[in-house]
């Protein structure tokens, strides 16, 4: 299918099944977070997957791959990108799984019915409003600051949403951690399975992975540290087999490690 | 000084400053985690600090020699330990420093002022009620399962001893995060510092430090992981430097890494 492409946008190969991606160098690309989050999710055949701010959609469409999930829905507010995000899923053909909805999060029951959801993916805005100077109105400002939604906001709509034992799988930086488990807790979603991802081994995390299961019983697992550049700066093996089905080239590298 | 042994006690020598501690190799041995905690935590000179269930009161002497805080309490609610930490303090000649207080912890406070502590240090029991079966009247049971004290008495009770901006150090398992850091919260101590134990670098952490600091403002910081053991099985250097100050031949490894 083609595809009318905007000033400054090209088409990138995701190496996956001949997927590809509409992306904006100067606004959006995909990070690792992108990547990261959608191999720690999972989904059952059939099932129902929300990404909560999908931005240009690159968790749907890789998430259109990785599982069977019969129905993808991704929620973005900014209509310039959730536009790019439509283009990129017609570009796929995948019209009938993957379906790109402009509006706010909280207006998600308009277009999803409550407690119908078997996964939640997000990767919400990383910086409460008060942890940085932003400039309100640019698009990598939306997505990277709660100037539209709050981290709150993402895990009340995401328990509204998923099925009893449903689970919503987050990326997010490590300092925010105590918000993120507390407000899971306040919403009945049960924290059960922690990642962290170090830039080296012998360093801080600097991402976190997520993974909380709606009214679960209380038992947090951690699994083995995912760590991404050996001590000489290449890759590790780990992050090679993750990134197996993406095309390296094409994610913006300065999301790695940003706090 | 001399002090009387009983049936199955021995004198350790601490190495550090000359200290000592009475231990019983069937009952309580300190572990890896009193070692980490006092290396850990902090205090201002001449400050207070309390250990809130003190066991044989090895985090008290230790830090008789590793802070110049002038009064440090141990609170115990468990008779014979109680009596154990109390000759070791004797033994140690720290009668004018170091007070262990045989109470339950949720009396704190007929024996310490509210809001008068700099520092809480705590080793609570790892385990909820629930998490295992338990010989409910063993002292080793006691001090390992939430059968006297929950971790909500914990934070409860160290909110209330702490000045504003004194501060909470614990050692914990990483699986009781979410209660902790919720608990935290809870009780108006704001979660500042995690440093996450690993056995080897590659394998998820078994031990977690944490820093609160009450009605401290939200801003968690990781510390760069502490790794106990190199591939070959010895210590780390990190480890031998934490070790330095103590005799690591005195001390329980069955405690390493249990969970």
């Amino acid at each position: 299918m083609e595809v009318v492409l905007k000033e400054n946008e090209r088409i990138d190969d995701l190496q996956l099944d001949g997927l590809r991606i509409i992306q904006n160098s100067d606004g959006f690309c995909f990070g690792i977070d992108a990547v990261l989050l959608s191999d720690f999710a999972r989904c059952k055949k059939g099932g129902t997957i929300v990404d909560l701010g999908t931005g240009t959609g690159v968790i749907p469409i890789l998430l259109s791959s990785k599982t069977k999930a019969s129905k993808i829905y991704g929620m973005e507010i900014q209509d310039e990108v959730a536009d790019m995000a439509r283009r990129s899923v017609a570009l796929n053909d995948l019209g009938d799984r993957v379906f790109i909805v402009e509006d706010d999060l909280n207006n998600s029951f308009d277009h999803i019915g409550k407690g119908t959801v078997d996964t939640v993916v997000t990767n919400p805005p990383y910086f409460s409003n008060g942890d940085a100077i932003v400039n309100p109105t640019s698009y990598k400002a939306i997505s990277r600051h709660e100037i539209l939604c709050t981290l709150d906001d993402v895990v009340r709509v995401s328990s509204q949403l998923l099925k009893h034992g449903g689970a919503i799988y987050m990326v997010h930086r490590p300092h925010r951690l105590v918000d993120i488990l507390c407000s899971m807790r306040k919403y009945r979603i049960e924290p059960k399975e922690i990642r962290f991802v170090h830039p080296k081994r012998d360093k801080k995390p600097n991402i976190v992975l997520i993974k909380g299961v709606k009214f679960g019983n209380p038992e947090l697992k951690f699994m083995d540290p995912l760590v991404v550049y050996n001590d000489d700066g290449t890759y590790t093996d780990e992050i090679y087999k993750i990134y197996n089905s993406v095309n390296i080239s094409v994610f913006d590298k300065r999301s790695e490690g940003d706090e």
